[in-house]
């Protein structure tokens, strides 16, 4: 693996609103640089998590050129750029490589369900094509759970074929070690690197040749998580994943990403962060109050003495 | 009712692709004029069948100017207006009502599993306030077995209750003549008029005072089905949608989209029509041969005296 290759803890960045709804670049480049400074290696901005899907693509693009702009390293970005339409990936894609963006992060097409993986094919050799440009690294975001639309290893196989260098990897967010631990023999190793969706996988994904996690809570436990990725091969690694799993259930127990977003409000005092985009809601005063009791009856907090800035 | 709400049958008007795959608005004029020539009241352009989700916007508001500039009158369109990212369907929606469009149909924000009915007020209602203008009418688009986001009945009488007279509608995609009956029960009288998404169940919907059907089909099958819409009160009522409903089996035994625009590429000799966007596939000869026997042994035969002009 080329030492500029992706790996460790990426975090798919959440995105900060105004009360407006509109997107904050100044806060967003604060939490990425804080994100940064905090262990993980990398942002994988406009996520899932990131709530990328209700943004437009220009915000998107804005977004992302401003962090750029900003102190975040272009080699520390890998921007969601999959869209249902063809023409906005192929935007946001090139826009990603012109920044000189470490890959891209790419969903297939998610309205239409029961596609072929012959549909699926195209839709992203037809992104490459239109890219057009070596520098692409194509990492496809598996999140059946979501996306309800499924990226089979026949379907990986026929992509690396075509387009070994540029198709770099996966993002398995299907919450099945099976189909991530299926992947992992079927590639891993062939310049095919594969991210854990949630650090649960962690040092499962690790033992099996895997690269790191993308991980939603990455944008809160930073530190422990990168801990533990660094110390995978050390007899104290079960014990740290254990510790980070903990964590995760805990901040499961509510809506993830109004729950990221009220975590980030609290420990940074600054409740605007809470604010999500319809048709999400944000937590209500007793969701808050209860995930601070369990957060704290857990000792978890966020570094209290590196904030935001 | 006022006389001038939308009624009867609409299509979902298929999109036409060049070979490189950008939308072709001449075509698209042409077989919008076609359709309304041949049976349709109206046109609910950008519809799941119009390939819509695979258009960005840019293109989406592009081919609607097209078609009022060339002899599609605004109020015979009920374009697809609803979008992932609540600015893109605000932008599409202001767009739509500029021109004069009798309404829009709006889906629910699709990416995101398992929101909120809240969430999906804000939504709404988020797009009804910007868009800020009393011209505006919204059908609200429910199609859980693609968007897997359901309109449940309170959500929709909440809107109807915040947004009386904007909030105008609904087609059902559900598949689910329970679900119809209930929102029809509901609100049918109420000035929230009720399409079916599919002409099997046309007439039952006219027997519980819905208002029409917008049906994938209309877009071949456009006369057969006005002429059961015209008569549904008609003693040969029953005969006439045995009819259309088997048609609609036959077209149904392929993938519908393909189907529709293999069906038009023969009838007017066109093969260009055939082209689908990924993740679709077209059909490959096979299919299209034994459709075309299918429909042949079934005296389906689009007005041949009539084409595309």
């Amino acid at each position: 693996m080329p030492a500029n290759r992706p790996c460790g803890v990426w975090a798919p960045a959440i995105t900060p609103f105004r009360q407006n709804l509109s997107p904050d670049p100044e806060r967003f480049a604060r939490h990425a640089r804080w994100l940064l400074a905090n262990g993980c290696s990398g942002l994988a901005a406009f996520g899932t998590n990131s709530e990328a899907n209700s943004l437009d693509a220009q915000e998107r693009m804005e977004l992302l050129s401003y962090l750029v702009e900003h102190g975040v390293s272009a080699d520390r970005l890998m921007p969601g750029t999959g869209c249902c339409a063809l023409t906005d990936s192929v935007r946001l894609t090139s826009h990603a490589v012109r920044l000189g963006c470490a890959g891209v992060l790419m969903l297939p097409p998610f309205y239409y369900k029961g596609v072929s993986d012959e549909g699926l094919f195209r839709n992203f050799a037809e992104v490459i094509e239109r890219v057009a440009d070596a520098r692409l690294r194509m990492y496809i975001y598996h999140i059946p759970p979501v996306a309800q639309v499924s990226i089979s290893i026949p379907l990986i196989e026929r992509l690396l074929k075509s387009y070994p260098g540029t198709v770099a990897g996966l993002k398995d967010s299907s919450g099945d070690w099976n189909n991530t631990k299926a992947v992992l023999d079927a590639f891993a190793g062939s310049g095919f690197d594969v991210f854990a969706g949630s650090e649960v996988f962690l040092l499962r994904n690790m033992r099996n040749h895997g690269v790191g996690c993308i991980s939603a809570t990455a944008n809160v436990n930073p530190a422990a998580i990168h801990h533990a990725y660094e110390n995978w091969q050390s007899d104290g690694a079960a014990s740290l994943q254990g510790g980070i799993t903990a964590t995760r259930a805990v901040i499961q127990k509510y809506p993830m990403i109004p729950a990221l977003k009220a975590i980030v409000a609290r420990a940074f005092d600054d409740p605007c962060w809470a604010t999500v985009r319809p048709p999400l809601v944000e937590l209500n005063a007793q969701q808050r109050a209860s995930l601070a009791a369990d957060l704290d009856a857990h000792s978890f907090e966020l570094s209290a003495t590196d904030k935001h800035r």
